[in-house]
């Protein structure tokens, strides 16, 4: 998405190791016009493929996933990160790990908004390890679910979770794919 | 809001204590339609106002400030309450505490955005005590900015968050009001 691309290369900075940081308008601070274009793009991509639900992990995923669910007329559910809130206590739970945190965090959904009728789309602001789609591809397969694919902002192809996931079968749609990092640049595909 | 109220009527369940829940629709498995009305009824209340940003906190309320945000035509900022991704070390911060899971939380948002020339609108889906509204609104005064005023979808007017609110002269705007739970019922205003 040309749009999303033009913004990166403009506006994101990169922090140490290979942190791109986004959050002057994707997860921090939200342009909101960029982001129903970019739920707009999401949801065209997946269009026809009879999604039911979009899934997304707290936090920085809702924005997104509100958007693309908007445009396919779906709700979205997010997996609760932290106790917060009321959640039914009859859960589908999933482990899930933050390498850039070095932190485990255990995801959950209450056992009746995923069913073994749903075919899902898993929805994030950026792909990188992989490890939270893992862990919400996890939590639709133990509701007995499909997943339709994967769809994010920004896919950092050079960590591993884009390959994993395709190499699962799973289609994955990234809106602008970061390819390396080099000298402080941001590097991206086509 | 007459859809909202009929939604909570039909759908919401009371919980322990005065708990409601409304994850069924509001906050775990969200209705976008409905949330993008909501965000339409609250962006016309303050529309005149001049609001310049969006501001709550992770996570339940993110879905109803991004389409108030959308109508209104500005970005959307949530306070993080976790350590998850990326954020700018140089953070405006405020202690909150949830009474229903007796827990403290630091709430905090970068410098970079939130400054003295902003009016923020503050949007959450549920008031109740006010913790949260009265640490976002620590954070904008600590920028030294303007609050327009609070957005929620749902106050519960037997808790004290509304009055404190008001009493300190900020407008604050629900999409409905629950004034009790008696006997299991939910009994909303007017």
């Amino acid at each position: 998405m040309e749009e999303l691309k033009r913004r990166i290369l403009s506006d994101a900075m990169v922090g140490e190791g290979d942190i791109i940081r986004v959050d002057m308008f994707l997860n921090h601070c939200m342009d909101m016009d960029l982001m129903e274009r970019m739920g707009a793009v999401l949801a065209k991509r997946y269009r026809g493929e009879r999604v039911t639900k979009v899934l997304t992990a707290e936090s920085s995923g809702i924005a997104l996933a509100c958007f693309t669910a908007k445009a396919l007329g779906v709700p979205v559910i997010y997996a609760k990160k932290f106790q917060t809130g009321y959640i039914d206590p009859d859960v589908y739970s999933a482990e899930t790990h933050s390498f850039s945190l070095d932190k485990s965090y255990t995801l959950r959904v209450s056992r009746k908004y995923l069913t073994e009728d749903d075919n899902v789309l898993l929805v994030d602001d950026i792909l990188s390890n992989g490890q939270t789609m893992l862990s919400l591809l996890e939590l639709v397969s133990k509701a007995g679910g499909e997943v339709a694919g994967v769809g994010v902002a920004i896919e950092k192809s050079m960590r591993e979770g884009g390959r994993v996931l395709r190499r699962m079968g799973i289609r994955v749609e990234a809106l602008a794919t970061v390819e390396a990092i080099e000298h402080g640049q941001i590097i991206l595909a086509d």
